[in-house]
């Protein structure tokens, strides 16, 4: 389906790209770069692909499709690093877990009708190459997130591209996308952390009587607090309005609670749950 | 130990201290008795015990300890029923999640020095005596929370019973307890429960995105409404306090996240993450 394709940055999600598409059969050949000369060395003993190239430029020439995996931070540098190398009709996704301020800078960048974003709903709280697999997008969602004045053609090929790696896709604008993510992803992740900073204030021996609710509900707050700042500070005014709706429900919960109105308190829980009941059957 | 053991209504809990209690050798009879008849039919068949009876009192008379495994707001009028034909020096404890209000009811109705409430923190959103297994308590804390009236050697006869059943046993005062409770597993339940009812205002597509982290954190939201508005309502000005306790840290996250103060904003995520550390290598 691609001829070359180039990873950017690989970490979890970037290797197992790697992996998932040399499975898949989607690229003739895989060429990958690391910022990190270390991790470049390691990357020669990984079964990922045909090259590791010692710079983004290398690492992209001649491939028709580039995936740059980086932190969010460091994808519109990528993209503006490799633009002038990028080989006629190349396209470049990105898998960054914001999406309206990477869409419009990066295709800036990257000029013409040729960088499309992709957000893949799939990782886990271990991060780096070394736990990539190649069944990781496998029956998950990813969104592809065109701007307005992006080609279909191009949307169309990348949405193809995870596909054929398994993934169910999702087109959406890159604002809508970010709407979501403010409140099923980030919300939670919000809630997590300040769960623990707040119990870090309270008798730290109270924690040894932490039974499975604490641990599964606070266990994203063991994710990696600088990657979420920046997570944070991109998506800033939809997380915000997120966390407004969710102080409004807690205030509802207090108000019942405070007035001793247990029909309220149990009416809250039963639309939790049925809210909460079709992801007990999920992956 | 115990010559005859009486578990009154068992669930998760009580059928497996009927299980653990036979594994363990630490009682030489065990009764019990449950409300619904069809129930009764059923443990008929169960190998936990020498005896199901058809009511509470026949299910005491001659035990030297009774469980009260029902639900938080039974447990106080079981105690008053039983009451009278307890035999002399029998113990009574309970299972209930909250402690003061019941401690110092069923303390005065089962009369005399003879009841001390205990609270394990085990179990799981999975309901039902079905459900019950051998070693639910191995390894797991158990609260036994005696009054300042409380006669030493009555909880600590309580306590050697759970520490038999192969828990750890921590003795703390009602009072404490609740406040313990209330952070470390009602905080964590009202806020996957209030995330969950929040989500259910948004458009329910988006759930259809949710990833492993929104499953892990709203995980309890599918325990059941009903027994949470009876916890709620035992421990209402504890919950209330540990409560408004999260509502400041969520403020002061949403004041650095509104000023653009990202120092903070992976300040909270780092105190969030140290705290959870160690909930990452317990069972």
């Amino acid at each position: 389906m691609f001829a070359r394709l180039a990873i950017l940055a690989p970490g979890l999600l970037g290797g197992s790209v790697a992996l998932a598409a040399r499975h898949c059969g989607v690229a003739r050949e895989v060429a990958v770069w690391a910022r990190r000369p270390e991790v470049r060395q390691d990357l020669r003993q990984q079964p990922w692909g045909q090259a590791v190239a010692d710079t983004p430029g290398e690492a992209v020439r001649g491939a028709d499709l580039v995936v740059v995996c980086s932190p969010v931070d460091s994808i519109v540098p990528l993209v503006q690093e490799i633009a002038p190398v990028l080989a006629t009709g190349a396209l470049v996704t990105d898998v960054g877990s914001v999406k309206a301020e990477i869409c419009r800078l990066a295709t800036a960048a990257a000029g013409g009708s040729r960088f499309v974003g992709s957000h893949p709903m799939a990782g886990s709280e271990k991060t780096g190459w070394e736990h990539a697999r190649a069944d990781l997008f496998a029956g998950r969602r990813v969104f592809v997130t065109p701007l307005a004045e992006t080609g279909a053609g191009v949307a169309g090929r990348v949405a193809a591209f995870w596909t054929a790696l398994g993934a169910e896709v999702a087109t959406v604008a890159p604002e809508q996308h970010d709407e979501i993510v403010a409140h099923i992803s980030h919300l939670p992740q919000l809630l997590a952390s300040t769960l623990c900073s707040c119990l870090a204030r309270q008798d730290l021996r109270w924690r040894d009587f932490a039974g499975g609710g604490l641990r599964d509900t606070t266990r994203i707050a063991g994710s990696d607090p600088k990657l979420w700042k920046t997570i944070f500070a991109q998506n800033r005014t939809e997380v915000l309005r997120a966390l407004h709706g969710y102080q409004e429900e807690l205030r509802r919960f207090e108000a019942a609670l405070a007035r001793g109105d247990w029909t309220e308190v149990q009416a809250i829980h039963e639309r939790g749950r049925a809210y909460r009941e079709p992801l007990r059957t999920t992956p």
